[in-house]
């Protein structure tokens, strides 16, 4: 049975506050979380599971993990859950501390003000395709282990550096580095081809990129429009964007 | 007051069957259906909205609409919303009875049991930037008049044609045009450009193209891949590969 202490202390994690100040986060899910686990990029602390899950996947499990295993009712799982349809299993990892990040000679993804969790979890994603190594996010970007965007990236949140900080001042550092900022009154992006060191900043889902960041920008990009939609999702002008470069 | 009757009526609507039935839908916020009521696609049948939001858009609304406008409150409208956050407005539109439609010297997306809502919404805002003019779904795709596609689409839905058909009879009607289905042992989308009449199939987030119409695809196409992730999203992969067309 789930105490409720833990039942307090998982929900607890649902929100930023507590995930900072404890420097854990929560994954769901069968898929999500063995590829955590097996990735062996977040140290796991404990496991919340269904018995018949449990019992089938404990030998695996058992490779990576000696921590503490509890087996919960569909009940429990729900009560602590944020999946519309809980799935099996939700674990407890602990946050990485970020490593140093260089963009030189690399493509870097730089995220300002990226406010929606599932686009965020999406980029991760399509950065990992793309073997790009780092995002540099601003202050107040979504958070990289809010669990929606932890289910969305699907495994690859370990595999990236990923750091919060003033995008400003990180940007002035690398005066060398090309920046590329996508706007809807750049350079069509079927022009820049092959490059092996870029920054690439693509902004807020509705404001676009905030005007200290475009000053920064060394050109703006932007992805050629034949018919008559408003906008691109910004999960998807990232994608294209970094399928040109 | 929202009567019982009307409540009842838009729940139905929530459900595909009783879309179907009475070919109505069903959109909401403020954005989404005020876009929807000036594209002038889709006959609006009824608008319920909070009282500020009525006063404000009345007389924009009067341009467009003759019909009923019923106020609501944030309760009531909590009651027939889907939203986790209600935004003012929800309207009932008629469906479009789905034009004939020929890929000849055309572009043209054929989606083969793409099922999430969120992402068929988001392709058809990519195809719709794209100037594409028609989408050509299987009959297991998810259902375009889905309220999660209706708010994803953001005005763009009625700006295409939608057909939902049998994938195979519908493609062996059209030997002559070029049949690209994406898929991971393909050819670099890379190389392919500048086409002006192709087809381009995407498959099922996680099954990819069904057998069927994988033997009809003329070539298979893929975006190369340098990093770790298992896959791209649908829509991602959808907008990488038109913008590469």
């Amino acid at each position: 049975m789930l105490s409720k202490s833990n039942t307090k202390y998982i929900q607890s994690l649902h929100h930023k506050k507590y995930r900072d100040e404890g420097s854990t986060f929560i994954a769901e899910g069968s898929k999500c979380v063995l590829e955590l686990l097996q990735g062996g990029h977040f140290a796991c602390k404990q496991i919340f599971a269904m018995d018949a899950w449990m019992r089938q996947q404990e030998p695996l499990i058992r490779k990576y993990f000696s921590g503490p295993l509890q087996i919960v009712s569909d009940f429990e799982l729900e009560k602590i859950s944020l999946l519309s349809t809980p799935n099996q299993v939700l674990a407890v990892f602990s946050k990485q501390v970020p490593a140093t990040y260089s963009p030189v000679a690399k493509i870097t993804l730089v995220l300002d003000q990226l406010q929606d969790p599932g686009n965020l979890g999406t980029i991760i994603r399509i950065a990992d395709w793309f073997g790009i190594e780092g995002i540099i996010c601003s202050q107040h970007c979504a958070d990289m282990y809010n669990p929606k965007v932890v289910q969305g990236t699907m495994g690859s949140l370990g595999r990236l550096n990923i750091l919060y900080c003033n995008l400003a001042e990180w940007l002035q550092q690398y005066k060398n580095i090309p920046v590329y900022a996508a706007a809807l009154n750049g350079q069509n992006v079927q022009t820049i081809k092959g490059t092996k060191e870029a920054i690439l900043v693509i902004g807020n889902e509705s404001k676009g990129i905030s005007e200290e960041v475009m000053q920064l920008a060394t050109q703006k990009i932007n992805i050629p429009k034949t018919g008559a939609a408003e906008s691109l999702n910004a999960a998807v002008a990232a994608g294209i964007i970094l399928s040109h470069l």
